[in-house]
């Protein structure tokens, strides 16, 4: 019977990874196609007035992030933004570049990629918590050559929220020049976010983690402070990234981040609502004792990480699966090492990262957390049991 | 009264530069983001279905392409897929890139940019006609340690064929370890392709000027040859190209490619007779004996560059904008630096560079060449009187 149910029904818990794009972009993309696909580049008016559609999803998208104090370049997706920070920077050899032990594959592997040029990569420890670990900020600001510092705004994998302000003054004071980049890709359009208050030199951005067309992304860069361009060509973008600039996809990233933008509160009061009844549900059913929740309350309500000791949590996915659940045992954008490398670095035990599912909700989803958790409980037990027959 | 008559029409004739989205393309892409949204990087079944649509959209392109020998790598655009070419391609200091005077800028940046690595970057010079001149390239081969030759498949500015086959042939026999890469933005879906049959090694093709959508571009890369990436991160697209699968992109891309392939002879076939229609009645007109086409009767149809002596190609496209026809100057994704740069290597004077425009057209618009001729002829006219004045 229940298996009946979980196939008329689909819960998407997996938001942390995609969100479905809204319905009426495709609407709002067809009408500006109708007189709005010129070329941006090109000279005549029709072209302008499709560079000043551009520029005003620029506009738009910028107020949201409270960036006065910069400029918002389009890229492609945030793997691009992040890929053109560390390949942009101004870095000599024997310089040293400090990325969390929380960072999304797309700074750990290009920052890392450094090293070819000589470039020293130190990752800063993360407390149990998740949190930046200060004390070691600190010494490795002052035991280094540091010339930039990137911390992920919200992680992808536990929903932690780093205080950028804060770390952010905590760098700027060791050195004033320090290039301090933050990935904001669970941040934008969940929580507030405002640049010019945070201090940040570069943050990133990405359309479709909140409804908007995949293929475009940005990065926002703080006046007076230089990166190189990662694509060469036409030099559109004022120089900055070459490429034919994609208008739709921006006027989807404007349209979506305007409608997340301004309904920021109620979204997070739903959000937050969902995962207190998730995590209270799942607490006070019969694998409560069972369960880990390595997210804590004030994390960002978008993102729940949770273990269970000894069973697998790519088993768990499958299972949940079969009863219409869709959740995730780590970003789906990586293999599944990064959500292992994020919760080994809050000190997990192997077990426990083996036994980790991510659960990421949208306000634009009603879920069943009753059945929800009862499909947790049916197949956590039934693991269970499983383990206990094998001992 | 001719004046009217602009504003009720509009004349698009700049489509190498970017083209009109094909309206139904939006539909699709509506229906598929229903049920389609997923992460193709997930685990669970929806997302496998997504990844499946994503590889039978890459097939799809593919078998348009004639391109069994090798994969189709997609990325966010040509100027991405030219990119990686000069990023990925495994060189040493003190190894020669040849590139063709007549190559795009994301090709002319690009591969100059390498001469910050020790790459020697020479140029491969074009007869009048816009062709390689192939004792050049012979002696250019043969006096350097070439590793990587790169020759656009059709002219961006004059619709000028090249024949890659032979070109692929020559520079292998010479070495057949050297990497022959074709930029094919002009020419895929306008001209047959079949890369098997070419030889090339490595080939760039973009949606956005074959009526999908922008954001989506792909690089071919034949069996065997090895390019690194330039985008490092989650490690989609099988590692080569990290960042979220633009699926929808890539639908849009194979929806528009399989139209305008399926219809290839017919498309063809239409332009041909809008370029000679156009061309005769502007030979016939009072502007007859003033006009030089730069582009020959063999050209891809698609393109056809003008020039006229003494009078600014600038200007002219401001007026025959106010005559609701829009053309351009030279590539608008560039500077006009691209198309000086471009007829100059075909030996034209500076006043005939200067005085050159671009006409582009597509086979779904239908144009009054009539009325764009006398608009021609009639702002020709003008501007050459008041040369006369000047003088």
């Amino acid at each position: 019977m229940l298996h009946n149910v979980s196939m008329k029904n689909l819960y998407y818990l997996d938001n942390a990874a995609t969100t479905k794009v809204f319905d009426e972009v495709f609407d709002i993309l067809k009408e500006s196609n109708t007189n709005g696909y010129y070329n941006p580049s090109a000279s005549y008016k029709q072209a302008i007035q499709v560079k000043e559609v551009l520029n005003n999803s620029r506009e738009t998208i910028s107020k949201h992030l409270g960036g006065s104090g910069g400029k918002l370049y389009f890229t492609s997706s945030a793997t691009e933004s992040n890929n053109t920070v560390f390949s942009g920077v101004h870095l000599r050899a024997g310089q040293t570049v400090l990325i969390s032990a929380g960072e999304h594959p797309s700074v750990y592997e290009s920052a890392n990629n450094l090293t070819k040029k000589g470039i020293v990569i130190k990752q800063i420890p993360l407390t149990s918590f998740g949190d930046i670990d200060e004390d070691s900020l600190l010494k490795l600001l002052e035991e280094n050559n540091v010339a930039l510092v990137s911390i992920i705004h919200v992680s992808n994998e536990t929903g932690r929220i780093n205080d950028i302000k804060k770390l952010c003054k905590l760098v700027k004071s060791v050195n004033p020049k320090i290039i301090l980049h933050s990935d904001g890709v669970q941040a934008f359009g969940k929580i507030k976010v405002n640049l010019n208050e945070l201090g940040v030199d570069l943050y990133t951005i990405s359309a479709h983690k909140i409804y908007a067309l995949r293929g475009i992304g940005a990065l926002w860069i703080k006046n007076g402070v230089v990166v190189d361009p990662l694509l060469l060509g036409g030099g559109q973008e004022n120089g900055f990234r070459s490429s034919t600039e994609n208008v739709l996809g921006a006027i989807s990233f404007a349209y979506s981040a305007s409608r997340v933008c301004e309904n920021i509160e109620n979204n997070y009061n739903i959000v937050k609502s969902y995962k207190n009844e998730f995590v209270e549900k799942l607490k006070n059913s019969k694998i409560g004792s069972l369960v880990e929740i390595n997210s804590l309350n004030d994390n960002s309500p978008y993102i729940v990480s949770l273990s269970f000791d000894n069973i697998k949590g790519e088993v768990l996915m499958n299972f949940l699966e079969s009863d219409g659940i869709l959740i995730s045992t780590g970003s789906a954008c990586s293999s599944k090492k990064a959500g292992n490398r994020i919760l080994t670095a809050m000190g997990l035990s192997l077990t426990k990262v083996i036994g980790s599912v991510r659960i990421s909700f949208s306000p634009y989803l009603d879920y069943d957390f009753d059945y929800i958790v009862s499909c947790f409980e049916k197949n956590v037990l039934h693991l269970y049991e499983n383990v206990k027959v094998k001992k």
